[in-house]
């Protein structure tokens, strides 16, 4: 089978691609590398299963081209900094929605119907029971990021009705790991590599949210998609507990071996637009057969390890 | 108080302006005549209260200057042909999706933080239980139009969350009424003008859905804004009751006149992305105090008698 991964040179996408290639398949990989890196995929260079082709998903004329001959879209692409969208307003737009349209338009075009696509807890808003279900209403994003998700998974719903295409939407907990080129956790690690007796925290710490290894989010992702087959699949993809951010700073500081000050910015958010707390309901991904093989603690301080030695390596 | 309101010589906008200038306030209406009429605001004409700007709505720069000391927007503007999109697949993105996040920035741009949206009923997709509360989940459209709804309600609440915007997103029921310029009556009318004998339904006629006179929906916009304050109020407007395509159809028949016999196209769609039956729950509007002064079978036939004497007059 042929697959198709935008965002495939990124964080999720080059461990996804990943997967797809040890299960016997060839992807083409679209990326701006605005965030991705040629290096992640850099193993692939010699077993041939792997494509690389540079392209503005905001451009459909030039995206639509390379849909020729595919059999499944993931589609990861997208602008990675959520509090970006609070200074440049249409990042989420253009990179978001304006490229899901065009990765759905560029499918319809070559008779490509079966898309995974990556949304985000995110699109529940602040209000929303925790653990949130898959079924919670009404989904009110708060930041535009969120807002373009959430237009991700309803232009995807309007393609399957409209024009009988299948669709796996994952939304997604925070995911960490090796490859990470943004997140908390990053910015931890950099922040204390630049001042190593202090760390400052934006918000309270209080901030508490569920995070989940990115290799047990491609799995999942992999493992429900070959479980289930209906025409709109909506699925949480997490794990059952949280770690706050608090905790966070304390793992970071332990692993990088600082002895460092932690201080608050203060205020219940880290900025405008984020989400203080963040628990996935995941029975439905439970359901599947597939359990994540980290908890949020662990995936934090696992992260924080392998983070630190790729930092690290990228400096010297 | 300055009102702007996006569509305001369309259909719902022409009539929303009415009551805005009957409350006293001053409005500028931005439209791009593509489905609204010069002459329904030319009873306006002489007090001086309403001011109208043709602008397309995709065009930032060209839209922006205009919320300059306004202090309430109103945005009804969009694609108003649902089928079209099953056609013309970027349509609704452009006139809905790209439309709203410019008036969001307009807005944004001049500190205009009062904002009411028309979303619409279309937002909750066909799975959803009967009558259809506002906090039913999850939200999958199956239409372009719907999907631009839901990427316009989710922009609103990234500006609520992010940039301070309070707002009211009204889902929609079938607004039907005088100056009507689309939908299942108004197509009724005009096919039994081409042939009086016969009136082909599209679809089985099995298709029941929710019917609000366009005075009760305009009342009730007014209503609610008057009488809310939240950051985010999400409200449906509709009618407790609904009426069948095959219902619809003798109603028309019987207003026009004719002796015509009906043929059904069968299917239980009217078209792609038709959603076969929709109810509102209106608990929450008539929690606020306000109660629709028509049913759905009755505003349908006012709405044939309204709207048979002016296609008459437009045609004569």
């Amino acid at each position: 089978m042929r697959w198709l991964v935008t965002g495939g040179a990124g964080f999720i996408g080059s461990h996804l691609v990943d997967r797809i290639v040890a299960a016997g398949h060839s992807v083409v990989v679209l990326d701006d590398f605005s965030s991705g890196r040629r290096e992640f995929l850099l193993h692939h260079d010699e077993g041939g299963a792997v494509e690389v082709v540079v392209v503005d998903l905001r451009d459909l004329e030039a995206t639509a081209p390379h849909f020729e001959g595919v059999d499944r879209v993931v589609h990861l692409a997208a602008n990675p900094d959520i509090r970006l969208g609070t200074r440049v307003t249409d990042t989420d737009l253009q990179q978001g929605t304006v490229a899901t349209y065009n990765v759905l338009e560029s499918m319809r075009r070559h008779n490509v119907t079966d898309i995974a696509f990556a949304s985000s807890s995110v699109v529940y808003g602040e209000d929303a029971p925790l653990p949130t279900p898959e079924d919670h209403g009404p989904c009110i994003p708060i930041s535009l990021y969120g807002a373009s998700k959430s237009a991700g998974e309803a232009l995807i719903g309007a393609y399957v009705g409209t024009f009988g295409f299948r669709a796996w939407v994952f939304r997604f907990a925070n995911i960490i790991g090796a490859r990470g080129t943004h997140g908390v956790i990053y910015d931890f690690i950099h922040k204390l590599r630049a001042t190593p007796g202090h760390l400052e925290v934006l918000g309270d710490g209080r901030q508490e949210k569920s995070y989940m290894l990115v290799e047990d989010c491609v799995d999942a992702m992999m493992h429900v998609m070959a479980t289930t087959d209906l025409p709109y699949t909506l699925m949480n993809l997490g794990t059952e507990d949280t770690c706050s951010v608090r905790r966070i700073a304390e793992i970071v500081i332990d692993v990088v071996g600082a002895k460092a000050n932690i201080s608050y910015t203060g205020g219940s958010r880290g900025w405008a637009g984020d989400i203080p707390r963040a628990r996935l309901a995941i029975e439905r991904l439970v359901a599947t057969g597939f359990v994540p093989s980290m908890a949020s603690e662990e995936a934090v301080r696992t992260t924080a390890e392998v983070l630190l030695r790729e930092i690290g390596g990228h400096d010297a």
